[in-house]
Order: C-alpha cells, then structure tokens, then sequence
C-alpha cells in the first residue's frame, strides 16, 4: 500500500488528493481545494477521510504552503502519521520539454522545466515554485512529475514537426507536444472497458481550456494542442490556432509590444474575445439566444472547429469507431454535443437526441449509428496517481 | 471581342497572356515569360500568335517596362494596332484586403493593398508598383485586378474568423482570406464540365506554392491559406501552420530579430528547412529514397498535412463525391497522389494504380471508387480574364 498526494497547481489555486494505492484497490482517503492562494485571505474546503467536508479561509502565501497546511490537516485527523508516511507526492506538471513521462523531481528536470518555460510561461513557473519550496521544507520527500505531455509520446513525427528547419526541432524543442495528456489518457483507459472493440476514438476534451486528441489502440496519435497550450482548438479566453504572419502588422497596432500581444492572445481571445461577452460558454450562449451576433460567431466558431478536427483525426485514424465528450462542457452541454454531432451524419454517426440530454448516461448516440458517442467524467489525478504508483 | 492583356508577377519575373475575348471564344493571342526582371540582363520567350517562339536577352529595369517591350511587340507583330486597341489589362494581384472580387486599379485600391500589404509583404509591393507605373506611362489604360482572395468570399464567417479579439477583425482585417483563388475557382468550373453530379469537391493546388479548398456546389467553403499565404500546408519553402507562442524562444536565439523569424519561416522553412536538401520536391524525393531521413520526414510530413486537411474538409463538405490534384506536384508526381490516397481508404476512396501513372488522364480511381479522384491542370490566367471580361 502506498500513500500518494496529488497536486494540481493554477497560478493561484491549489487542488489536491491523497490516495491509498495498491494493485487492487485505489481509494481516495482526502481531497480538497484551496483558493486564492497568495492574496491577504485563501479559503479552503477538505474532504477528510469520511468527515463532514471542512471549509475556512486564512492566509496561505503561496503552494508549499498549501501543502503544508493540508499535510497537517491530514495528520490531525489520523489520516496521515507523520511525512514519512507519503510515499510521494505528484504533480500534474505540464511542460517537461524534452523530458516527457513520470520523473523523479531532481536538478535535471527543473533545469528542463526552466529551459522550455517560455513555451508554457503560464504553468511551468507555479510547479517550479512548488516543487523548489518543497524541496526544501521536505527534503526527504518524493516528489515526482508527471508531465501533461506525456500521453503524446506516441504521436508519430511527422506530425509533431513543424514545417520548421530540422534544427529548430533538434536544438530547441521547437515541435508539438500536446497537453491535457492525464485526461485523455483517462479516457482511452475507460474506453477499453466501457467499448473494447473500439480501436479509432476520438476524446474532446472541452472546457476551461480544450483539446482533442485521436486515440488508436489506446494510444494518441494527435492531438491539437502544439508546442504550447494556447494553440489548437479556439479556448474560452485563449486564440488557439492563429497565424504568426499576423505579427507585423499587430505590433504597429500595440506599439511594437510583443508581450501585449501575446497577452491578449492568451487571456483575451477565445470565446470571450470573439463574443465579446464572457469566457463562460453558458453566457455567452445565453448572450448568442437573446440574438447577439458575435456570440453566435463565437459558439459557430468554436462548433466549427471541433468538427474540423474531428473530420482531420477521422482520416488520421482511417476511420471512426467512437467519439468521446468529456471536460466541464463537453460532459454539460447536451447543445454543443448537438451541434457536433448534427454535423457528422456524413459519416453515419448518430446522437441519441433523448440520451443527450440524461445525465450520467454515458453512451448517447442511436443503437445503428455507426460511431458509438460517449459522455464520460474523466480523472486526471487517478491518471497521475497511477502512474507515480508504478514507478515507485 | 475585347483583347485582355493578363499580367502574373512574381519578384523578378513577368508572365502574360493575351486573349481575344468573346461571349463563344476565348483565344490566347499572345503569351510568354521574362525572367531576372531588374537584372543586368533579363531574358524573354515570346509566343506571338502562330509565329514560332521567339526568345532573346535584354535590360529589363522593371515590370512596367516589361509590359511595354510585350506590348511593343505585339504592335511590331500586328496583333495590336495601339495601345487602345487594349480593352484592359488585367493583373492577378494577391491581397485587396477589404477588397475583393475583380476592382478597377483606381486610388481607393491602391490605397487598400497599401493598408493590407504587412500581411502579403512578398506579393504587394510587386503589384503596387506595377500598377503605379504602368498608369503613369499608358494614362488611358484601363487596369483592373481579379484578387486572388476572391473565390474564397464565400467561406463562412466561423471560418474566417480566428479566436481573436472581434476588433482586431472588424478594424484592422485581421482574418482569413484565402489564397490561390484564381486555381480553385478554374477547378471548380472544370468539374462542373467534367463531373456535374460532384457537389462536394476537394481541389488541391500542391506545387511551389501549396494550398487546399473545399468545394460546395462550386463555391469555396474552406481553404488552408489564411491572413497570409504563409499559413496552411506545409510549402516548399514556407512554414505554413506555425505556433505564435514559440515567438518568445526564437527571438532569445535570433536576437530579438522578428524579422529574422520571419524571414527563416517564409524562405527557409517547408520542404527546404525540414529535408535540408532542397525546396524541389522531387529533389527531396531522391533524396529521402537515398535514405535521408530528415528528408523522409519531410515527405512524410507533406503528405500527412494533405490527408489531415482532406478529413477536416470531408467533414466541412459533409462527405466527399471528387478529389482534385492540381499544381505542378499534383499534375506530375504520381507517387505523392498515391501516397495521399492510399490513406483515404477509410472513405471508399480507391485511386486506380495503373491509371495513376497515364500523363494526361484526368479520371485516376477506380471504377469502384465511391470518391472520383482526378488531375487536372489548373489555369489561372483564363480565371482572371474571364472575370475582367465580364467586367467590361
């Protein structure tokens, strides 16, 4: 039995789970969420062990800190002996550069994290932190990586290659990676159990930040996010795939300031850039139903793109035996399932228009339609665990 | 009848054709070619009527006064009395901007391509000057511009449109436009001739310079090309699809020089930067059957960007009923049709081998075949004069 705490790190949240691990039996023994982490009051919720789910806020500066804290809470309510008693702890960490797949968190990897930080200047820098501040309240402890590019190992070159020069490729990591790989590993595990005969599976991933990605015999072979997460699919406040040719002329327009617009690409563009609304897609459908003309675009853009991708990954995988929603509005919104699938009859793919709107059915489409369609909640930290699990 | 005298330029060459027009005929009168335009020495191949070709060697300082030694020659030759007895020229430009279609060359033009031209930076220039200085020399002249934007008006706006800022649309351009109209709209008219049952048709124009379109009822409804003819497929020498956020890292390795990226992603990137042999496909070809690997990847990479946006595409059309190959590498290289085909197996595509390798046959599947795949050569010129004759 092995005890493991996962961590999942936004600039100013803090997510976690601690597991109990053996072959046989993963159980969840605690979870929780702190927020706001670094302003003058976080506030936190734990779920420990059986216990009524404890909330409260007090100031936590920064991620080891909220480490720290749940650590403690876990010991006093007996969950946890003493530090010695965590097997490792692991991070759903997202650019490893070239080093991809679950490692040890030691000089090597945040030299790489470091190196490869500009490509992924929004996430690398918080599990840096992290993981530095731990070290060093905990050096006895394990800490190990699993890098959200993992899952895309498998992708064959050509199509992690840019049409860059070789060297850009060989000397700098300027290549695709693919991010989100926890969840879409998730889902191709739970399609072998849930439909093994399923051999080409396309996951969208579709939420917060989105993704898909074409799983042949369980393994990616594509996916659309690239050297960094904010290209691929149009995102809720990010640009997705865009064209750098653009730059000259933006840069006359933001007084040649590069990193203004990036910043905009990366945190004003998307769904709400486009709408002009929200970056929740709900509002900004709900703005699209009360006739708001780039509202409409935004969600027919946004539409339009997944079934671009799901047509591109259909002739990668030679065909299509299920598609599988998941994400916050992948697994929530029976209308963007609609919208999708209404567009895919071409390949005699058909939604179950009253399983659509059931909740926690997972398969949805017709019994003759010929691409089986699923709802499925995926797990990135189990993914995690798991894999932390087997390298110990 | 109206003669039409249809300029194609490039940096420093000049290619015409001359047609007598008429609602029942369409003659090429005269044609040919100047190549080194603004070298010490530039040399010409005239085809003037019946006469034999005739070539030769002289200064051309620049394309307007390449258009004055054809349209010199022409009058020596009798085929024009003077320069009124021109109807117009017409002159494939590239980038209109907000402009679109087939325009009269007039200052609100000018001005336009001017504004748009940081987006076409290789291409405008060429023609704003040629048109300045061709109306300063022949003021009477009429000159108009057929856009090669123009066939991709139809696309929708999810599909022009980037996740950006809707601003960033609306008052500066920033969108997709589309390229190599002018090759996909002669493709469009030539399969209602030869396959008017094909309602969904896929024309890909693949040579030095490659692009893809999807084709609904003879409209364009999709294409790879995008605020630039940079972006899209994979070029010879041009990056084609790239990820902006990889900006921060290249500039720390080429000192801070945008232009310098730039100038890496639009000449030295492709099939020339990737194989590292050549922007000559054929030479990457022998190159990779050699055992170069990288050239390998090339070819490899090429072919699997074509598959992915025929997929996307299929799925825009909703199915697929033709599959187009155009361009110099789609007219002449059967393996390249062969290696894209025998991937589209999944969708009843079936190319008919010993056809395939037959020069001049237009229909290359096999009878069976639920897609018809073909080959065509593409002739943008006709494209452009048919237009500016309607205009007359």
């Amino acid at each position: 039995m092995k005890k493991i705490f996962i961590m999942n790190l936004g600039t100013t949240s803090f997510k976690f789970k601690c597991y109990l691990f053996s072959d046989e039996k993963q159980d969840v023994i605690a979870s929780g969420e702190i927020e706001s982490v670094g302003a003058e009051k976080s506030f936190y919720e734990l779920q420990l062990g059986d216990e009524k789910k404890k909330s409260g806020s007090l100031h936590i500066a920064n991620h080891a800190e909220g480490f720290s804290f749940c650590v403690k809470a876990l010991q006093e309510n007996g969950l946890l002996h003493n530090l010695d008693d965590l097997d490792a702890v692991g991070y759903k960490a997202v650019h490893g550069g070239n080093l991809s797949g679950t490692r040890l968190v030691d000089d090597e990897l945040l030299k790489e994290m470091e190196r490869i930080t500009p490509l992924a200047p929004a996430h690398n820098p918080i599990y840096l932190t992290a993981m530095k501040d731990i070290r060093e309240r905990f050096p006895s402890l394990t800490q190990v990586a699993r890098f959200e590019t993992s899952f895309h190992a498998t992708i064959p070159d050509c199509r992690t290659t840019y049409g860059v020069p070789y060297q850009w490729r060989e000397d700098w990591g300027i290549r695709k990676y693919g991010f989100h790989g926890s969840s879409h590993e998730y889902i191709a595990g739970k399609m072998k159990e849930l439909c093994p005969d399923a051999n080409r599976v396309i996951s969208c991933h579709l939420g917060g930040s989105s993704s898909i990605c074409a799983i042949q015999d369980g393994k990616s072979i594509a996916t659309t996010m690239g050297a960094t997460p904010q290209s691929g699919l149009f995102n809720n406040n990010r640009v997705g795939d865009f064209e750098i040719f653009c730059l000259p002329m933006l840069l006359e327009h933001y007084d040649g300031s590069l990193d203004q617009v990036l910043k905009v690409l990366s945190s004003e563009s998307g769904l709400l850039g486009l709408s002009g609304v929200s970056n929740d897609l709900r509002l900004v459908m709900k703005s699209m139903d009360e006739g708001n003309a780039h509202a409409r675009l935004a969600v027919e853009t946004f539409v339009d793109n997944i079934v671009g991708y799901i047509g591109m990954y259909t002739a990668f995988l030679g065909g299509l035996d299920a598609l599988v929603f998941t994400g916050g509005i992948g697994l929530h919104s029976d209308r963007i399932r609609q919208m999708v699938c209404s567009r895919l009859g071409y390949m005699g793919l058909e939604l179950d228009a009253e399983k659509n709107v059931v909740a926690n059915l997972d398969r949805i489409s017709t019994e003759r339609s010929s691409v089986k369609v699923y709802r499925i909640k995926t797990d990135e930290e189990i993914v995690v665990a798991r894999n932390v699990y087997a390298m110990l």
